[in-house]
């Protein structure tokens, strides 16, 4: 904003100080977005590293407290916290607040969040798809968004003006949103993002489990495929856990699909089916040009 | 080495200038490790590229005419073609030549390329476990090699005095070298790279095949593990048909022990069984832990 312009919003509460509420902290504050910005944590490790940081004006560490009198509120906890959040700051938001979120699975948030908001109050969910392996509050940093895109999913009838700012918000920290429904957003990222992560974790405690001789040494030479598998499955243990109970139905039919395309590759190797095995490794190939023409990498 | 210090090798041919072998080429170069390199691709595209490079120092189509007086041989085609080089350089070379190879899977080289070499030839297979997902001459660098380890799997009964110029051939190329069987080197490997490279085509593969608006969102949000996938699976797909078809026995292994775990957690996800989530999710965690320990990333 120029100089003397009013910030976008006043008072902005931002619930869970992790990768990306910290993140979120510092964009705004970088880009002056907000007046003030509330931090609030359940954890109080997280608070003190908030508080070291100087991320936020203000540290509350009950939720129900930390909104009072915002015109903002960002649920930036794991999803099995979003219940709690909604209990606690149910009633208690100004008239005119908007809350939105930064959750993996969308149907899942407008589940837990609406209905326990109180009225007069503008739910825009929002799901920023921008992370790093890491967790906590000194591993965000205002950058995170920049490029990448953000979704939200907001429903039909909910004011334009309220979903106009949350876009706005994330615009100025850098990100290029898009809007769809709740549920399909839920099956995009259900191939793009939570199965990749569920095979990750998958390899990588299967190589836990080989004979110790071969283990070192898988771990010694540990080449670029396995290393790119590992780093995604360094990831906070408990917000993946959350994302698979959130979007189980669309997690498991992607992997009925995956099972599949597995099975045809694996029967090929077995009987030594070049060709098949040959125009399957070309198809890939031109896949992944699509995603570098997209300008996604 | 120190100026006027002899080269490791008078004459170094290489057979097939694709990432690995121009790369070799560079390097050897560079670090000044061979007093001439003669440089062999069946491929006329190939030859042309490397010709306007320069990075070898004489091209020669036919592989039987390229060993002419070489001190050393390196194999640097796609497996698949193993046999045809060893047959078409095989009674050709040099008296106490040393030929090795740069080849995923090792079984599989020794049974191509021993028998076929003729008398007082000294065969030490090696795999430097290095490559982008880019392929060709052009796409090779001098550096590629740096950091990374080298395997060799010399056969009991291999000069020693072949084996320790291969090993200081790559170690001046910038690569820690060890030395192990070929069968276990094959199994290491299915774990760390051809497993991985396989789920990562098959998920690609998968995104192929979704309808196709659910499709062109997948390509637009492509978060984060969905893009490292797909880097892997751009790798060429001759070498990876080659890869699974020569060492099919260890993949297929190492895939059924995968499957008994995906198995685990999908069951968990059905059953909204979030205890076992955590508990596997941290588990990968550590694994992570002990790679970036072992400074492989």
């Amino acid at each position: 904003m120029s100089r003397g312009e009013a910030p976008l919003f006043g008072r902005v509460t931002i619930i869970g100080l992790g990768l990306i509420g910290s993140s979120l902290a510092r964009a705004l504050r970088r880009e002056r977005l907000a007046r003030e910005i509330v931090g609030c944590d359940a954890d109080g490790t997280a608070r003190r590293a908030a508080g070291r940081l100087k991320i936020v004006d203000r540290i509350v560490s009950d939720a129900g407290k930390a909104v009072t009198g915002a015109d903002l509120i960002v649920v930036a906890v794991p999803q099995s916290g979003y219940a709690a959040v909604g209990k606690a700051i149910g009633g208690r938001l100004k008239r005119g607040a908007i809350v939105t979120d930064v959750g993996s699975v969308k149907a899942a948030a407008v589940a837990a969040l609406s209905g326990r908001l109180g009225a007069d109050v503008h739910l825009v969910p929002g799901h920023p798809i921008a992370g790093t392996e890491n967790s906590g509050p000194a591993a965000g940093f205002a950058d995170l968004f920049a490029g990448r895109w953000c979704v939200l999913t907001p429903r039909q009838g909910v004011k334009r003006q309220a979903v106009a700012k949350v876009r706005e918000m994330w615009q100025r920290c850098g990100m290029r949103v898009a809007t769809m429904d709740a549920e399909h957003h839920d099956r995009v990222l259900a191939i793009t993002s939570h199965v990749p992560h569920l095979i990750a974790y998958t390899i990588v405690n299967t190589v836990d489990d080989l004979e110790s001789h071969l283990k070192a040494e898988v771990i010694k030479f540990a080449a670029s495929g396995f290393r790119d598998f590992t780093r995604v499955a360094a990831s906070n243990p408990v917000m993946w856990r959350d994302i698979f109970l959130n979007n189980r139905d669309a997690v498991l039919e992607m992997m009925g699909r995956l099972y599949e395309d597995i099975a045809l590759l694996q029967k090929a190797i077995r009987n030594g089916d070049g060709a098949t095995l040959h125009r399957v490794f070309t198809r890939s190939r031109r896949i992944r040009r699509s995603i570098v023409q997209a300008k996604q990498d």
